[in-house]
């Protein structure tokens, strides 16, 4: 008996791994606040519990491959209101977003097939990449020059005859980086010119501060035949465990090679969905709450990163993430040492280690993502934890150094 | 822009490709009876919607990677009462039996690794398969020998340095076939023999029929480590929209290789476990009213098709599916013929082509597909419309003949 190579060289997800860490940091009584995952305590709307407790039937049946008229109707005219003209049978629902991805890389790649990813990208990503045995092709991009795009020449020297497609995400998990309309003209150029494919996952979109306008790669009417959207419920409606995104393109041949993933897996979870219709349902009035919830996170999570010597980070504009620079030897090494050995008052706080967040070897390494989850008043206390940690942490680089 | 070589490759469902057909016939006003596809029209217990009312949260939050414990515990439990030792941190919950079968052939199969099926299977092995790159090695099983196995000798010629698995469906999707004990222990003495896995759908487990005893794979104590069991709620509960299942080893390294995937697509969702939870833990004396129901239905069905001229099939002994031979020039041609041209009353019904049920090529063309989940009286209607379209069929064999 033997594994497959695809197998092991998949990498763990570093959002997950270290969970039997914090699961002992609990056992032992400790607190933990986990800034490691993008799980919200925002309360997910009442119009999802509404549409789930008056759905009766006698049978739960297969919903269809595509996923229910109703849902799409609702996402459709949800993005309508964004000025994206998207309808129905542009779309399929999907196991999240997740599945989403993983169906659009096997559609489009073989084995050995390229995509340009700006680095750093949301960790699964290379996930379906290798189970797929496609691979990722980092687009360098730097903190401080806010994690946006390098200039056109840059990205296209990286474009072989391999190249299937520019994936982004935007606003960017893990960056925060919300992509200009400037930004956009140029990638959807490079892709008409190179004949790829575009890859959008968007489930931040309504997560812009300082009001910002944000643009999607939706709004390039031109492109909308090689774009391939990906979305989700999770963030939008703080219901990570409903499991619905969907994958949208306007291209009838792309979608019907797809559906025979999609009839593969025969359909997505029927009640599930009628909750998503409830929630795409929801009154824009919470999404506005949301962002300006997020907003104050973000602040109270900045300007407390910032008194921390030696952190290096940017304010993160989009999304609910920040990656963040420590002066430290080994961002997981310092994570896992924190859940093991540090706490305030029985309280201790987790990251997720930067270099999961890598297709680059060596990268990441000093680096954490924090998601801005928590109400202000934990965050507050994570971060006194953080700052505390990084003081006594016997792999620190002064304490190194010194 | 260009499309995989591997999803070009893919075929479709034969279970849900003609349903464009069927939507045709319905919006034609014709009542359609659905035996094509393996949806019952059993009630689902109320275990499940007593559990999902009572779900009280205010977040939906993301489940474990691995699946909720009062899930797995309830598993565990029902394993037990099949006198298979299973416990919770031997399983994982998946979407539906599906996705397991799919993390399964990504744990194991490199890009052409060979799996070894036997031959008809459910048509869904050759997306799971094809999408992963690897390949199936058809055993060959006879209609005439109730689609029994053939004997080891004859499995073992199939093994090759690339075979990886064997993979059986037990009951059998789409033969009826129930494998006898003796069978079963060939099975594992080859899988010990060659040091390969053995991969058990056993889904139908429930459903058998004639007084027959059902043996597991799982019941074979010295391969639990190379046994790959698979499940789910969609058929023993009637509740197939509600897409858990799960992938269940006594293997640790495997679980830590699987759990890369889960990890990837996050969780399942949660409230469907929750549901789920309610499921298992339902009285046993469900499963014996829910058995007794699909007997009557397979006599019915199967009493039917004796009647017809030209028609050839074997008394199904378990699951709820016949395989049925046809004296048509091409199943499929005939399925649509009937959906587009014949009615009884204005009511039509519709199979699955037998062709997708085998990786040999030419195999199953004259093949449909029934699955006996409606109840008796649309099953005695659905075969009237059957018996009158093959006599009217103009691609009938002795119709060309003559």
């Amino acid at each position: 008996m033997q594994f497959s190579e695809r197998i092991r060289a998949m990498q763990s997800s570093p959002i997950r791994r270290l969970l039997p860490f914090s699961d002992e940091a609990k056992k032992a009584g400790k607190k933990v606040y986990h800034l490691n995952i993008g799980q919200p305590d925002i309360k997910t709307p009442d119009e999802y519990f509404q549409a789930v407790r008056n759905f009766r039937v006698d049978t739960i049946e297969y919903a269809t491959s595509q996923g229910s008229n109703d849902l799409r109707d609702a996402i459709s005219d949800y993005y309508k209101s964004w000025d994206i003209p998207y309808e129905r049978d542009d779309m399929y629902i999907t196991n999240g977003g997740s599945e989403a991805l993983w169906f659009i890389v096997m559609t489009i790649c073989d084995v050995g097939d390229e995509l340009l990813v700006p680095e750093p990208f949301y960790a699964n990503y290379n996930a379906f990449a290798q189970a797929s045995l496609a691979k990722l092709v980092p687009i360098p991009t730097k903190a401080e020059e806010g994690f946006h795009l390098p200039p056109a020449d840059v990205i296209e020297k990286l474009i072989t005859p391999r190249t299937r497609a520019i994936w982004i995400s935007n606003p960017g998990n893990p960056t925060g980086a919300v992509y200009t309309a400037a930004e956009l003209e140029m990638l959807a150029g490079i892709a008409r010119k190179h004949d790829i494919y575009l890859i959008s996952d968007e489930v931040y979109r309504e997560f812009t501060y300082d009001g910002q306008k944000f643009t999607s790669l939706g709004h390039m009417k031109d492109v909308l035949d090689r774009l391939i959207m990906v979305d989700s419920v999770s963030k939008r409606f703080s219901a990570c465990g409903a499991r619905i995104g969907c994958l949208i393109i306007k291209n009838r041949e792309f979608l019907a090679q797809t559906l025979k993933l999609c009839q593969g897996r025969l359909c997505v979870s029927t009640l599930e969905q009628v909750g998503a219709t409830g929630l795409y349902r929801t009154a824009k009035s919470y999404l506005e709450e949301v962002n300006r919830e997020y907003k104050s996170r973000r602040d109270t999570l900045y300007r407390a990163l910032q008194e921390m010597k030696g952190v290096v980070c940017e304010e993160p504009k989009g999304a609910f993430y920040v990656m963040v620079k420590m002066p430290v030897d080994d961002a997981e090494k310092f994570i896992v040492w924190m859940l093991q050995n540090y706490d305030l008052n029985g309280e201790t706080m987790m990251g997720a280690p930067g270099n999961g967040f890598y297709a680059t070897p060596g990268q990441g390494k000093s680096e954490m993502r924090l998601a801005y989850v928590l109400k202000n008043e934990d965050l507050v206390r994570a971060t006194n934890i953080l700052k505390g940690a990084l003081e006594a942490y016997p792999g620190r680089l002064e304490a190194i150094r010194a």
